[in-house]
């Protein structure tokens, strides 16, 4: 079988994976599952391992705008609307043309009775018409490139108006330009202030009143590049957004509110776009719970998906999930602007003990390493900081020195740290003979640095000069209004470029075609029932996944004889193809010694199969395994992602504490191992009260070709546990004990 | 033994563990541990069990004050103090005396040599000298209440510094007089805004700067009514405030920053009267980590105590942990003016669907309860709210019927609803045309109700009128700018109320003198050692816990013959004074059922401990029990609080996920049963995998029976370790299997 894996893993191990049968063989011909025709290369599941980017420059600043449905009769929403775009059109030099069949002119502008019938050919079209259906043609025709839908009405009201979201979709298709919406609003022609530097948050909605918030940014001079309130995404969807975004030059974070996603693989893709140009997104996802799902999917009308799989598939892409709009703000204000950083130390400074100590406790609690200063520095810091104060980290001043030339020359010190990659000065209250001088010299060092200097203003006022004016006034330093948003800032900015520095896409090395291990599966799926473990292991085997030596046998005459092949001590199991639950229903024996004890077995789980109306296959004997740690090893079907792999400790811990980890295919061997790494209980592993530690390389090897058969058999296979999988003291393997199949 | 105890426990508990003996019996007369000669009555571990509210009207508002060390030479700090000092007393009406030896007149007030030579009696004296000690015996000869120390340089700056804040401690004793300081400041004597309405906030900081926050409340509206600084707390500590706050009737809410505790029990104290009088204690405490713990300690000198022993007493009395001083603001604000809920329904209502859903998904997920509205009221609100969108909660409008009256009809019909207890409308983005009556229809409605009406205004510029001159110029709206610390502090406050509605203070009840278990106990107690398994077994015994039957042999031969009495199949273990990790070790023996096996185990349990070369005092031969929940009930001894309980999953998870809960004493049967839901692995006590469930009553009974130990013999035990617990199926009772216990 699979033998000793430590110490070649991880050089091996993808190839080993990849040949995925109990010995490598040479590659057996075999047809895809799923077509593998298209240009889009597809891997072994039939999802796309590669999406375009769409251009969507003229979408965001066309050149020429018709507004077909354009008003300007008083309090009619679509004189409002058409006002609204001819001013913004002003603003930003682009030529508006009102279509309506009754008017021939709208506010003065000429109005024209079709698209086909207008001066010049369009970019964009916005459509305030009811039902935007019966223009696509019209819009196609005359090479419309664009087209924005308000009207609502659509999936997010029920099965009919789904339908009727599916016909525009279609007609979209068909007329090859591209749609946002319907159910969206104006948010794409705000006003963009332009006096801002620096790189900008482009924002993605779901809900146009959710990104009022990032908008406002701008107000406190943070830059905002672009904003796509994306509706119900009949065409058009947040993935194509992200991916647009991803390339911009101008753009330093991506911000986006999400309440459910169209398609779970473009997401990925396009968050793999993001990852590999490490640009950080940073995201609202709602759904963390069944109230908010069921609300957010009432409002938009998509699928929120598992919240648990969500969660692990931002996480396997480098998507920061934060909760709350001002945490979207604040983190990706800090991300867009600051640049990657030197060391993943956080020098705390401040003008008060007290302030020092509790922002260095919440940052410490949350993970941030705050490095000791060397001893040289602190000696330097104490030529203008009191020697009685501590300059290790935090650093306090006491106050006074910020009044004069010492404050920036502290400051200069600090940041000159080669272990700080990230200075914070929280300033709780302000105090301006010493606060205002000290946001003067840190805006000032800020221009000098290349680390990113942190200001939490804790001043629940926020109208102070030094705030508005000082801080706000910088485009270098970032500021923040509580100590928890710069701590989640500040972790999400280390974690974003410790992320994107060993980030490797999946996607690249997914595998394109199925495996030889794949036909021997193929023989063994029955469509639409649950597998008899026999089978199920077989299935296992048929995919390098070692199981106990076992036989199945139809009398107590064979079980004996299968027993002495097997080797005492055996374990006995009545085998069928509905059966679950084996161990509360008396359905397995263990530790069997002798041929007696085998003869019995036989007679009383057959016995107590027939009472239970449960038809068998025949009873399993199998190998007794030494003892190892318990874990469980499965996949499941998530509604937007498609099969997941899980895996979590086993036994009575996995029921009772749900500690396990998901992972949406396709991911490598850093994402099997990150899953270990994620249970609570993982110390087992490491092996407890003299235990010794477990064969995790073995463990992530299984969850790998688990992850195989996932991908592989997807069309074949709607579920699969593995429970037990015994994990044996390292450099002896895993065996699967026992497996669950459910065949779709 | 303690026979089945499910069904009746609750009645009798408590007069079962007070009888504490394996069968109740007379009182039996025994000396208390601790002297209780006191005034103050003492619990039987010695701590006293009442403290007095100390009368600080004067300090806070003094007719008469001294400024010892008065100035007015420029650019010396003492001239800076007393120059605010004047300022206030005139503010409040106060008369100040300058005192220092040198000087006549300072700002043009007489200046006295020394406080006996002032025309009056003073209230106050404010010591401005370096060092305090030698002022304080001529304070109390002039008869003054109170002095204010600002000197710095005491147990802040280490041993020598705490040498000289114990002498000022003893002086401040003898004098009679109360000691605010030393290193504090003038925070107690800042200007209070007198125009605002409402129950007030009292602060208590132990740093000047971290209160500032709280104290610019005032400036958004908020009431303040109190600032103590504690400094170094020589005389009068955090709790004297808390107690002396908790009576006042202005005060609302009392908000804390707290780096470290002087004294555990008198914090307790103050928090349970604070918890009887209902009055809301929210509290920053430093010292999450150990980075923070000791920066705190390094500020202060004080001890910040084990972080999850002072979360648990914080919880125990109703003291509500926040982290940041952002939450510490919102939630004190809350919780000071809004009246106790009529139901503990939150409603969201919002403009949009989006904010509704977003808002709903985290309320939900931080445990609010949002009822769906009875089709009556959601009926109701569709004669103002389009028929498509959601009335269920949240509650969307969609926008349009706020701009009219209707906007104010679907508030009163919320707060009318009886499910409803608190009203939040998430409004993140401002609209002027819908948001600006929206929030005059919010402040209107909430003059009306006595329902909270919270407002989230998102917007992070806030510089709106909107906000600044409608939200925060109401005192009845509760206005937040994060969603986070929205549910934050209604979740505080649907606690709180919760919390008060039921709480019955420990103290009451607490033991003041020894059981009759008490004296069985001291008998077997060896000071410095650590107690062999079978003594450590018979403590337990004596307070009526059960053990198995067991006999200690010295002989394979008496081994035999105790099997025989206590019944095969038995356990046999080597018992030594210093044994720990028998298991490791090899010194357990399990399972054995004849005489023969009995004699090897004998023979092989003394050679590994002559090889270990472990003293042993006998082989315990004993009862093997049935199998059950395995827990670990224990003792261990807090810095700040002395003995505390804890209780967790035993076995391997204890180790692997540190599944336990802690509380300090005393504490009733209610918080017993607190520790048991705490645990993550609780389920497993309710029964998986067709276990039966266990019997908690009795896992609560040992845990009150374990606090009664730590109690009385606090004097006599450093620690006591039982692991495991078994916990037998529901009736049966729970059983020590092992128990180690360290005298002191």
């Amino acid at each position: 079988m699979l033998g000793s894996t430590h110490g070649t893993l991880t050089t091996d191990l993808r190839a080993r994976v990849e040949a995925c049968g109990e010995t490598p063989r040479a590659a057996v011909h075999c047809t895809a599952p799923a077509s593998a025709g298209d240009a889009v290369p597809l891997d072994v599941s039939g999802r796309p391992l590669h999406s375009d980017v769409p251009d969507l420059d003229r979408l965001f600043r066309p050149e020429s705008v018709a507004v077909v449905g354009a008003s300007d009769t008083d309090g009619r929403p679509a004189a409002g609307i058409t006002r609204r775009l001819i001013a913004w059109a002003e603003r930003v030099g682009a030529r508006i043309h009102p279509v309506h069949p009754a008017r021939s002119a709208v506010y003065g502008l000429p109005c024209h009775p079709a698209v086909g019938a207008l001066p010049e050919q369009v970019d964009l079209a916005v459509l305030l018409v009811a039902d935007p259906l019966p223009v696509i043609e019209e819009l196609a025709e005359a090479k419309v490139k664009f087209a924005v839908a308000f009207a609502s009405g659509f999936a997010e009201t029920g099965a009919e108006g789904a339908a009727a979201q599916d016909a525009l979709a279609a007609a979209v298709r068909r007329s090859g330009l591209r749609l946002l919406g319907p159910n969206t609003n104006l948010n794409a022609f705000e006003e963009f202030r332009d006096d801002l530097e620096g790189p900008a948050i482009a924002l993605i909605t779901q809900s146009g009143h959710q990104g009022r918030p990032v908008y406002a940014l701008q107000e406190l001079g943070i830059r905002l590049s672009h904003w796509a309130p994306t509706g119900n995404e009949a065409d058009l969807e947040t993935a194509d957004f992200l991916s647009y975004f991803a390339e911009r030059p101008e753009v330093g974070a991506i911000a986006a509110y999400v309440e459910g996603l169209k398609d779970g693989r473009s997401f990925l893709l396009a968050a793999d776009r993001a990852a590999r140009n490490k640009v950080p997104v940073v995201a609202v996802k709602v759904g963390r719970t069944e109230t908010g799902a069921r609300t957010a999917a009432s409002h938009t009308g998509k699928l929120t998906g598992a919240d648990d799989v969500v969660d692990a598939a931002m996480r396997q892409f480098g998507v920061i999930r934060v909760d709350g709009l001002d945490e979207l703000q604040d983190t990706a204000a800090l991300l867009a602007r600051a640049k990657p950083p030197t060391a993943d130390g956080v020098a705390v400074y401040s003008i008060s003990g007290g302030t020092g100590a509790h922002f260095a406790d919440l940052a410490a609690a949350a993970g941030l390493h705050l490095p000791t200063l060397p001893q040289a520095r602190q000696d330097e810091l104490h030529q203008w900081i009191p020697a009685y104060l501590s300059t290790a980290n935090p650093i306090d001043n006491g106050g006074h020195p910020v009044g004069d030339e010492r404050g920036r020359k502290i400051i200069d010190a600090i940041l000159a740290d080669p272990s700080v990659g990230v200075l914070v000065c929280p300033i709780t209250g302000p105090f301006p003979p010493l606060s205002d001088r000290l946001v003067r010299d840190l805006v000032d060092a800020a221009e000098h640095t290349d680390k990113p200097v942190c200001v939490v203003w804790g001043s629940p006022v926020g109208t102070e000069d030094a705030y508005r004016t000082t801080l706000l006034g910088s485009s270098r330093v970032a500021t923040f209004r509580t100590f928890g948003n710069c701590i989640t800032a500040v972790r999400a900015y280390l974690g974003h470029h410790r992320f994107t520095a060993r980030y490797r896409s999946p996607f690249a090395d997914a595998p394109r075609t199925p495996s030889p291990s794949y036909r021997k599966a193929q023989a063994l799926m029955r469509p639409g029932e649950q597998l008899s473990e026999h089978a199920a292991k077989q299935l296992l085997r048929a995919y390098g996944i070692r199981v106990p030596r076992e036989q199945l046998v139809t009398s107590a005459a064979a079980a004996v004889r299968a027993a002495g092949l097997v080797g005492y001590p055996v374990v006995m199991k009545a085998s069928g193809p509905q059966l679950a639950h084996k161990t509360e229903l008396g359905l397995v024996k263990i530790g069997l010694t002798s041929a007696s004890q085998v003869r019995d077995a036989y007679r009383e789980l057959t016995d107590i199969a027939r009472y239970e109306d449960a038809p068998l296959d025949g009873v399993l004997v199998c190998q007794m395994v030494q003892r190892g740690v318990e874990m469980v090893v499965g996949v499941t079907r998530d509604a937007l992602f498609g099969p997941t792999v899980t895996v979590g400790l086993g036994g009575v811990l996995v029921e009772v504490l749900h500690d396990a980890a998901v992972r949406v295919p396709p991911f490598g061997e850093d994402q099997a191992r990150a899953m270990l790494a994620e249970l609570r209980g993982r110390a087992l592993l490491d092996g407890v009260r003299g235990a010794p530690p477990a064969d995790t390389d073995a463990l992530v090897e299984v969850v790998l070709r688990v992850q195989r058969m996932a991908m592989e058999l997807d069309g074949a296979l709607s579920e699969l546990d593995i429970n037990p999988l015994m994990v044996l003291p390292r450099g002896q393997g895993a065996v699967a004990l026992d497996a669950l199949a459910v065949c779709r």
